[in-house]
């Protein structure tokens, strides 16, 4: 006997009539008049549930069926119909239910069927799975996954499993974990009072990775076209809705490309990815519809459709002075971007994506190409509303004798980057890269506000548990 | 002017007598009697390179062209033809030759066209890419990589991104690297003496995961079929190669699934991706033919067509006691099997991939099912030639009591499982699960005896250079 899954039924799989197993668990129950009980089963496939219908002559009906509560997991054997009710297309009408897993005191279930809020819900990640919100999310976040790892593959790009543990430890990007399996009871030391790293095991001091460029970069180098896609850590206490200590991040780097075409390149690879939810996500972004965002089809369409501003960091500037929003007496050509000035352009003057290039070189990383102006490097970042920055991508200083200087006047020694100097002394090419935070990018389709509810098990400062 | 990959004009995508642009690198260069130079340029897009010609009297060609020497990068346009030599299919008539980046000092550059040893090139990292072994290792990678994923994803399966950051200190797979941000010349103290980890990053110890496979039992418990698919970190000093300190792992569980289906679906999916790899990646596999192992492509042939063996441990242990190879006093049904033993099992007397089920539970982590014999645990690991175990799997422990019973013999704390024992208090599924270490698969398909050159920058012992 065939065990089917409930969204193989709802693709027109299985033949009405036929007889089948379905497995999942009791998300809710009823009892009619005429001594029928109605089960809704979930199996996590999609996020419609199946129809159970069960008379009270099973064997087991009294001793066992007649007790289940919601989470129970059950195993039906039975005939698929169509449903003569109006609520849902199929049902199944049981010959025989086992009960496989209980819940022996139903009121202590944390995920009972009644309302639980989003606070509740993030202590206990192990469970909250089980409700419509969470599995809807799961599901897009897979289609997206998949659609850009699709993308990057159908236009030639090779993935490289960049490392996590790094003994780079600036690469200009944010502050690091450290790695370590030294006994901090015990730390052992030189001589002259200092750490001896030599006792670790790597024999040094070693880093989590807060980003995969530098090394992804060696690639782009041999192979013309590469990604990595990978876990990212930053050891920044920002307790935000849009931080995670743990995120991945997609990182693109392309041989003998410029700003333009990378800029080119991610808008289409977010409207491919996004395209593909449209297709293939239907019942699950309805389901955030209904819920979280009224607009999410309009707005995922419109997305997929238009294309993105484009305006330079110094137009920028003077279009946040201009809106007399903000304090003029600290805006200048030369500041950082708040998040509310990232706002303001994207959700109150664009109200659409938004391309940023050219920003202040002071304001960049060493590895980003200066522009002939010398003070401002080929940079970009995308933006999007209600979230932010989801891209930051740049041409890469290709010219070794600008990247000494840069060295020199972030005041980096250069000699820790040999390795990465060795890519401009023998055959050195233009090229051009980008990252994109997988959550925040998954936060914005789905109009989710806090990046926490889009990822299984969130890790913030003070969390870490599971 | 549309630019190509050397591959697409191999994929025959490129019109012949076609005006084209090819950017890369030069791999070697030979001059005829006829005042022709003949370039290989290389792109990283396939094994194959180019053949350019290039007359001298091109504008740049004594002041820049003819000193080209082997990896500086160049863009040619020119016209793509037949090529009348028998080596090639095609060459490129050149009308231009744009040097882009040059080596200053040739005979300084560690990837010159001499042979260079898999020794020195495991010192170069960051250039050995460069050469035709390393693209080759990197593009059959990449197939392996998005084969696996596509299998999966054909099959129902949803990729979940568990944690890497764990607060739990052991989830029965190795030793396991601490992640902090203390400061390590001044670590902070209770009034007791002891580390206060409440000022650390995570408000308690935190440590890098060695599987995701508990937190993924969590999601298999809410959306039956689900992955996870990333980096896995091990502190073990194990100078071998066959071990990483940190590599990737694929791993799955299935709900509602047994020891039986498992063993299926791990080798269906293998076979699967082999097939892939045969199919889409002959030009690479074939450079390995000739530089590596000459049996390559009958080994995956069988591999993907014929069925594995299947043993119990104790049929294992039988066969090495009447091989006469081993010391009969040390073997006993109970006792591991070494690496040696397992050669032997899968390299000289079954030559084939072999699955191994049934082992004492006593040598397998809490989580594995007991059998009804109360000896044995219900699980099983694949065994291929050269690399030894890819795959480790069982069914899961779903009875809430004998996991409890398993947690006391092992001395293991129950409490700081609460939220794994919850999975089991509330409708509790029979499901199985299986990891499969990505790198040794590689090694394995490739024919490639140290795991270290199927990874671009090998993390272990001392070495977290780059």
């Amino acid at each position: 006997m065939k065990t089917v899954s409930i969204f193989d039924i709802y693709l027109n799989k299985i033949k009405l009539n036929s007889k089948i197993n379905i497995q999942g668990w009791v998300r809710n129950r009823r009892r009619s008049k005429l001594g029928l009980l109605f089960i809704d089963l979930y199996d996590g496939s999609c996020l419609y549930t199946m129809q159970v219908v069960v008379k009270d002559i099973l064997s087991n009906y009294d001793s066992e069926i007649s007790k289940l509560s919601v989470g129970c997991s059950i195993n039906v054997f039975g005939v698929l119909i169509s449903s003569i009710g109006t609520k849902q297309k199929y049902e199944i009408q049981a010959k025989v239910v086992k009960v496989i897993g209980i819940i022996n005191n139903p009121g202590s279930y944390p995920i009972s069927s009644k309302y639980h809020t989003m606070k509740h819900l993030r202590n206990v990640p192990h469970l909250r799975s089980r409700t419509n919100f969470f599995g809807a999310v799961s599901r897009v976040r897979n289609y997206l996954f998949n659609a850009l790892h699709e993308f990057l593959f159908k236009n030639g790009y090779y993935w490289i499993p960049s490392p996590i543990i790094t003994g780079l430890n600036s690469e200009g990007a944010g502050d690091m974990f450290k790695v370590s399996i030294l006994d901090l009871n015990n730390i052992p030391k030189n001589k002259n009072g200092k750490i001896n790293f030599k006792k670790d095991f790597f024999g040094k001091e070693a880093f989590l990775t807060v980003s995969g460029q530098l090394t992804l970069e060696t690639y782009a180098c041999s192979l013309s076209k590469v990604y990595s896609f990978g876990p990212i850590f930053r050891a920044e206490n920002s307790n935000t809705r849009r931080h995670l200590s743990e995120f991945w991040m997609l990182e693109v780097e392309t041989a003998f490309s410029n700003l333009c075409d990378i800029i080119k390149f991610s808008e289409n690879m977010l409207k491919y990815a996004i395209g593909i939810i449209l297709d293939k996500c239907v019942i699950d972004i309805n389901f955030f519809r209904e819920n979280v965002d009224e607009k999410i089809f309009c707005r995922l369409k419109d997305f997929s459709s238009k294309q993105f501003f484009q305006i330079e960091y110094k137009e920028a500037i003077n279009i946040l002075i201009k809106s007399n929003r903000f304090d003029h007496k600290v805006m200048f050509i030369g500041m950082e971007l708040s998040s509310d000035h990232e706002r303001f352009l994207v959700e109150e003057y664009f109200k659409f994506p938004l391309v940023i290039t050219n920003y202040p070189k002071s304001l960049k990383a060493f590895y980003m190409r200066v522009n002939d102006d010398n003070k401002t490097v080929s940079a970009m970042d995308v933006l999007v509303p209600g979230v932010g920055e989801i891209i930051g991508g740049s041409e890469r200083e290709e010219r070794l004798n600008v990247l000494d200087r840069r060295f020199f006047e972030l005041n980096l020694n250069k000699e820790d980057y040999w390795w990465y100097r060795d890519l401009r002394k023998y055959g050195t090419i233009p090229h051009s890269g980008f990252g994109l935070g997988f959550e925040r990018l998954l936060s914005y389709i789905l109009g989710i506000k806090n990046i926490r509810d889009v990822c299984p098990f969130p890790r913030t400062a003070y969390k870490a548990d599971f």
